[in-house]
């Protein structure tokens, strides 16, 4: 189980958290029993503004260290890293960091880079993983080729991932096996958005067919229309290593009272942007607009832009 | 497709909503080219106040009239009733009534009683279907008892009813398939609550297993957690006969601005009832106090209550 709480979240203020918001989310996983907290993405600052972003857009490590001192706990903590936005030389070697995981996230043609990057990680010392973004979007072909590259690479596990909330319950199991049938002896993850209200049902599908790292947050918090609710998982899995009443402690102490900053959750725009299997970003700009609740506007303006462009 | 807007949203409201309200989910039916709209309950007004109550927790055919007319549209007009609330007396011959179906919901002890209320009401000349309610709390003997009775009357529909929000994919598949397979020849219905986020996802699930006649409210308005949300099923079915346009319309102009009064979908409070497959009362009580966002006591209340009950 991988909490992306601060990460994914990010993606709706530029990861502009007080200290105390992440170390709640920080205390949360860990009383919880959550396996991973992801506190950001490391970036580099020469492509990412410091002034624009918050901390947990870099992950520095006296950061991060602010928040879990030598994190003597039982989760541990991931990064997520996106191809060409770090240079490989900056991140540390595993025994000078606090950091336990290193996640590349990848779209399908830079899935070489991607290899190269994580095999490196693993060199250095970081459990590692593959996240293929926007699965809806690739060609049978390309998917097939990407993933014969990664089943011979050394990196253990590999992702499932519904970028833009478009994915029904078939979609899920016929990746998922796929994924599964390829990549034999390797961990198979799952990161859904909810677009559809489908992020919980669609983890559950993703675990019935062998996908075994889930990703959640608390209550969903997330880019658009956020992710699966980590609360909802836990609840179904009933596995008695996880607690759900920390969990809740955070959510109504520090998450509840954040929706009144950043607007994640079911939104009719975010359906549309999901239905029409399209990045969130035009329905995030609407959201963002005094025309937030116009949603027949939004559909047809949808409709105009991706009739013309396609 | 049956939009139950008004009667289970009436759950919250005790059914006092405006005509203009009425008028607006009636239009945009219409005009979405849904095939059943369902208004309210019909129930007796010996045993509900009308003073507590708006009309349409009591469908009368005035009031039904006064928002439909003569209803010459493509969506029929339906209503429910329970087993025990409504003297069959009281339900005008078809020819009398612009109501063209009767739903009747019951537990599993009153099957026979719903039998026969549905049947009298063929004879009135009515279409009827008979909902079972709270099917996850019913042990199977029973089921299979009532379903044999339910194989040899003449009620041509029977819905899988998760009252509780408390069923998983799984649950649902193994119901519908029980339904279909001990009701052949009858139609099965779904009607799914949202308190895991999974109406949804369930309704699908019921879909793909034969399930050919759906309920869904605007927006998910309903009891608690609300139920499967119209708009995504209509875009889910891509069926050229609906139209997303005016359910959007509706939703935007008066199902949003309700949000301000009412308070369903979820939350917390419903995924702790729907995960330990109680009645959603206990989450609507504390939704309505002002401990609404302790969570945790509520986590807490539930746990001391219900182990002290079973």
């Amino acid at each position: 189980m991988v909490d992306c709480t601060i990460r994914d979240g990010g993606l709706m203020n530029n990861w502009h958290f007080s200290d105390d918001f992440v170390k709640s989310v920080y205390k949360a996983c860990v009383e919880a029993g959550i396996d991973y907290m992801e506190i950001g993405y490391k970036s580099s600052d020469k492509i990412f503004s410091r002034q624009e972003n918050g901390p947990w857009k870099f992950c520095d490590e006296k950061d991060v260290r602010r928040i879990v001192g030598e994190n003597k706990t039982g989760t541990k903590i991931s990064v997520m890293v996106d191809i060409g936005r770090i240079e490989l030389d900056t991140i540390p070697p595993k025994p000078k960091s606090v950091i336990d995981m290193i996640r590349v996230a990848t779209y399908v043609h830079q899935m070489d880079k991607a290899i190269y990057m994580a095999e490196q990680c693993m060199e250095k010392g970081y459990e590692t993983t593959i996240n293929l973004m926007a699965v809806s979007k690739v060609n049978e072909r390309d998917l097939d080729e990407a993933l014969h590259d990664v089943a011979k690479s050394k990196v253990p596990v590999f992702y499932v991932v519904d970028s833009f909330g478009s994915m029904y319950c078939e979609e899920i199991e016929l990746i998922t096996k796929k994924y599964m049938e390829l990549l034999k002896g390797k961990t198979i993850g799952i990161h859904a958005h909810n677009n559809m209200q489908l992020a919980f049902s669609n983890t559950i599908t993703a675990i019935i067919h062998g996908c075994n790292m889930m990703d959640a947050t608390l209550l969903g918090l997330g880019r658009g229309a956020g992710n699966c609710p980590i609360e909802l998982l836990i609840a179904f899995l009933k596995n008695p290593k996880y607690r759900l009443l920390p969990l809740f402690q955070a959510i109504q102490d520090n998450i509840l009272p954040m929706q009144k900053e950043i607007d994640w959750g079911y939104h009719i725009p975010y359906l549309v942007t999901g239905a029409m299997n399209e990045h969130p970003k035009e329905a995030m700009q609407w959201m963002d607009s005094d025309r937030k609740n116009d949603f027949v506007g939004f559909l047809m303006h949808m409709h105009d832009t991706f009739s013309l462009l396609e």
